[in-house]
């Protein structure tokens, strides 16, 4: 089951053709796995603290209808690959009234060690956590 | 008595000094503005419909901590000042954990004509709403 | 030959791990776009005027190597492929300095009626330019 | 003389009403700065790599008119006030073609050991370049 995060649209989030900017789809995404790591138990400045880092290394979003402001977002988010160094997302963005797809897409993540700035093996203390999402 | 939301901050708000950029206290304000006007029953496209906007002509912030990812941010919402053709609102941001101000400001509105992009009166279905909160 | 535009690394734009957060790339794409269709001849806002408009319909981008405040981004942007009701930009970006790639991806955009929000012909005046530069 | 930076407004900078968002003459002040910086050899990373920070402690901008996309911007920046422990940025925006000011506002900056958070006096090294543009 994925996550599930809903929250109305920013107004800063738009542009002058009254749609949220495509690139915002990626902002509201990142907002779910906010909440989805706390949820989970997953602190990033823990992560940071004992010198990882999870900076992503590909990301990808299909728009199939616009988002307005006036507008709630649905986020549902999750975790559909975990690799050896690395995990995915797979995100939809719903509109929560009519529940019709706005968006879809997925962001790869790359665990490394922050001082090299290289992958390296996802912690077993992580792992766990994600495989209880997958 | 002000309106009161709370939210995490965002990784993607944060900059290399790690902490909010100085921006985003803006956001988050109007973030609470959102909310704020949705539980007043003031919808911003009804006013676009009817041929009005609320651009803003001032705007203010005083930091006095930084907010960092992992924070909770608590923003105070307040209409501080209700005139003919123009409102103001105050905000505190705080530290929802420690309750320490992280920063504070207004924002000047003014309400114009949409096509003409000139100042006119507050129309009585806002301006009642406004005193509300007031 | 693709478009080139060199421009410095936004304070604003960089994350708490201190690089440009994986969603300003997109940022970066479109600030070339908006100045190759300028020395293009074409006009987003005649575009909008004669009542299109050209939305994002897929987004996609890969990162190699994070940039940092003090670099500059060397972004370079390609018509990749010009079908029926869309077209395909594909870019990369390059640290200035160094010659060394960041990032690459792509963009499609599907022109559309405005009113409608429904995919239509590229018009010829648009489609004779986009050629110029495939 | 202040010192000026002109680029064309950023698609992504607009909102639904039209207009760049008024947060985002923060960020073309901070691309004014950016250059202005490097012009006068002062250099951010070589700052923070001396253990030293510049966090803003104010910002307030009046807007008169709005910029929209397709508009060029000039941003006229000058180095106001020059104090023991904190400097000032007055900054203009114009529309490039017209001349017209869409708005003007200032930064106020503290010097910081970034360590600490804490307040410190502004290093020479730094205080006479930043007097050469007063």
């Amino acid at each position: 089951m994925p996550f599930v995060l809903e929250f109305p649209v920013d107004w800063v989030d738009t542009d002058a053709l009254g749609i949220v900017h495509f690139t915002n789809f990626f902002r509201y995404f990142e907002r779910a796995e906010t909440e989805m790591l706390k949820r989970l138990g997953i602190d990033y400045n823990e992560i940071f603290e004992k010198g990882y880092a999870i900076p992503r290394v590909e990301a990808f979003c299909k728009y199939y209808k616009p988002l307005r402001y006036g507008d709630q977002a649905k986020v549902l988010l999750r975790v559909s690959e975990i690799g050896d160094k690395h995990y995915k997302y797979s995100f939809e963005i719903l509109n929560s009234k009519t529940n019709e797809k706005n968006a879809e897409g997925y962001v790869t993540i790359v665990f490394i060690d922050k001082a090299k700035f290289k992958a390296i093996q996802i912690p077993n203390f992580i792992r766990e956590k994600l495989e209880l999402i997958k």
